[in-house]
């Protein structure tokens, strides 16, 4: 085998075999194929893309190029739910308690964030004495006991990706649906759940901008999780602007705290509950396939409106707020914050941005919202920064609504007062407003504001989209 | 400027300006854009092309990324010759004295073969004592007192490309005619001559086996070479089989030698005089531009039938051989070699290889050919390898013909006879026959011989091919 020819089958739109991705994902790790070669392969998949086979073969071999959690000593079924990103998206504080509330195993690993954000480890770890690095027999322990756990992800899960997407970072070759699937599934699979929930994030502030990329990349994904044995479904959903109000660690924290009392914003608890529903959907076709085929099915068995009656009751009785607690407490984290979640954000230096002028909120720059947040100091550019965990902002106002001058758009929070300008100048730039004139008349002005539906589409086992309907549970449930 | 950037314009089919393109080379050569991304940059090339505004800022570019040498203190028009490289073409050893002999000032840079065989600085030092290596100064006293040197190409003459090509032959991004073109045209440029005669050679034995592309590239070299003030024409010539009978060093420059003394092979002799008829048509335009703007003319009114005749004196005088011999003479080689040639090869172990059965020689895989010469010791793997001078092979019997059984094929040649059986096999599997029978009803079977004429076409001033008549000179002439 040789890389060169690699290089060249690729290039003349042939696909490689099992054999030439396994070569190619070993020789790579082990440091014996050259960064220069592996890019200009990368640069060529871009061009070619990969069939399914391929990408099948890339992801089970990168998936086995490092560690492979074993939770076999954990019972029950081991749910894993995982969002491709997005702002503000601090679903997995609330969805993972209320799995855990609705009977199934929570082992979850999760990165640190790169990126506007942290990652939720980040946002737990606001929490003070919230330790996310428990030894495996803890971790398994922990999961017997209260059903969920939260922990950094190791350095050794999966090192092809981890290597691979370090060079496609440098040489803009991110953007392959089959790199971007496999790159996503090879951790999910080697961290060992049993079914998989997707979240697919779509819109200006998602990776994906364009909701059929997101679809096919929603279906390439569900097909690998299959192709390994693990029942996958991925929804499709809005990230046209962020999720509920806040942006950053602790004002996230505090939100999902919210939604976990049935007092949070009516997207995030949506969007919490189908999520929920869905994985405990999964879990029964585990746990009674009387029929062996039947994973398969297009049209699952378990009914999705009974998932989603008991996810709704988990969260209304507070079974999800306990366990949200039981996990805090299980990880040395302080109740007493909990209680009081505004006590996370005390030392924080505030500020107000209002609307410059009246107008109607027609559209935002998701992303830069983002951007903006991680210039008050939530995220980070390079892996191994401090977050600082106080940072964050609050939104006061979203698309589709009428402002008046004045009137705030958003707090601004922050331990370094200095960050608070550029930081007010970069959201301000984000918010884009039209005279309430054009908007009351949206077709004939062709700019008012068309949101994206909550939830855009569901991709379950045969790799089918289903496009939800205007009366899916979900877009109805008010709490 | 950021290399990312520049790979994802690039990737999205946009083309770069002249600033990027001298930043991109500059960097390159600096050490400062590493190797994986300017691999991923290549590979974008190969898949979005480049516009004729590029190709010219990168040639550019690279010209000037090292050396350029400077022939001022050369009187004359000095013409320059350059081969895209086939089997067997030993051109330049027939060419450049012919120039000379026509007044015209060859001053050239030759490259050490990395190849089949080696390059003409290789076939000249297979002359006993010809030395490849001269001061500048003596260079160019040389080249004014005889019209002509050869030397070995300098080690910093546009390094960009030596870095460039480096990294492209390692990662499948040799084959883009825009990299093809400026690879060549920066180094002819740099070389410093005042008219340019290219010769891309096409068929099974050449780098471009598709007349087609071997077009296009014509056309772009000819557009750079005026794009740089530089009058150019190149030739699209046959390389579907070897040129002449002989493949090696030695080997070749005794049939230069014929060829010189007006007993060489047909196809050397014409396509010999056809360049140098062009070197002296360019130079007769360089000379007396009664109108500026007639270089760019397509019809050029210096006339190709008289150059040509010109040239053929100069070869049938005994002109030409003597500008050799004083070429040899200066650079030190022994002129008794001259006089006898056999003796460059009285070291050589010998070998007949003959017909295996009746036949008619129907085609001949050329590069198997220069690849048989190279398992002899004729040609190099790596920079700075020996060659054998005296490995070679020449040719009894080519495509067209027909054999008998035991008939001699070809004679090999070196000094080491234990590479002797894997080259007769080698060349063996390279010479394709048909039954006679078939033969005789050529378009019936299908399969016989049909040759590339020659000349298949020439590029002029405006870029346009013109397909070159059948009744061309060149086509016609006998000696």
């Amino acid at each position: 085998m040789d890389m060169y020819e690699l290089i060249h089958l690729k290039k003349s739109g042939q696909a490689l075999n099992d054999t030439d991705w396994a070569w190619l994902v070993d020789e790579y790790v082990a440091g014996r194929i050259p960064d220069y070669q592996m890019a200009a392969f990368l640069m060529a998949v871009c061009f070619r893309g990969m069939t399914e086979a391929e990408t099948i073969a890339l992801t089970r071999r990168m998936q086995y190029s490092g560690d492979c959690l074993d939770l076999s000593a954990i019972h029950g079924v081991k749910s894993d739910k995982h969002s491709t990103g997005g702002v503000g998206d601090k679903t997995t504080l609330v969805v993972a308690p209320l799995a855990a509330a609705l009977g199934l195993k929570v082992a979850k690993m999760s990165g640190r964030g790169l990126g506007h954000t942290g990652g939720t480890v980040d946002k737990l770890e606001s929490i003070p004495g919230f330790c996310s690095e428990l030894e495996p027999r803890r971790f398994e322990q922990q999961v017997n006991a209260i059903g969920l756990a939260v922990i950094a992800q190791s350095g050794h899960l999966v090192p092809a990706d981890k290597k691979l997407y370090a060079l496609r970072d440098v040489t803009d070759t991110v953007d392959s649906l089959p790199l971007i699937a496999s790159s996503i599934m090879s951790k999910k699979l080697a961290a060992g759940a049993d079914t998989i929930v997707l979240d697919v994030k779509c819109g200006n502030g998602a990776f994906m901008k364009d909701p059929a990329d997101a679809l096919k990349l929603a279906r390439l994904m569900v097909r690998l999780g299959h192709a390994a044995g693990r029942p996958t479904t991925a929804f499709l959903t809005a990230m046209d602007r962020p999720l509920g109000w806040a942006i950053g660690n602790a004002v996230e924290v505090q939100e999902a705290i919210a939604a976990l009392q049935n007092r949070g914003p009516a997207d995030l608890t949506r969007l919490s509950l189908g999520l929920a529903a869905e994985m405990l959907r999964l879990a029964k076709l585990v746990i009674a396939p009387a029929d062996p085929d039947r994973m398969n099915q297009p049209q699952a068995p378990a009914d999705p409106a009974a998932c989603l009656r008991q996810a709704r009751a988990a969260l209304k009785s507070g079974a999800a707020w306990q366990r949200f607690r039981q996990l805090i407490q299980a990880q040395g984290g302080d109740l007493a914050y909990l209680e009081q979640p505004q006590r996370l954000l005390s030392q924080a230096k505030r500020q107000i941005v209002t609307a410059p002028e009246d107008g109607w909120f027609d559209w935002i720059d998701t992303e830069g919202v983002g951007l903006a947040a991680k210039a008050l100091g939530a995220g980070r550019s390079q892996l191994g920064e401090a977050l600082d965990p106080t940072a964050g902002i609050i939104l006061k106002a979203k698309p589709g609504m009428a402002v008046r001058q004045g009137q705030p758009l958003a707090e601004l929070l922050t331990s370094s007062p200095g960050r608070l300008t550029e930081a007010q100048d970069r959201l301000l730039a984000c918010c884009h407003f039209i005279p309430l004139a054009a908007a009351t008349e949206p077709v004939a002005a062709g700019a008012a504001t068309a949101q994206l539906p909550l939830f855009l589409a569901s991709v379950r086992a045969d790799g089918q989209a289903e496009s939800l309907p205007a009366n899916y549970p979900e877009n109805e449930v008010s709490l």
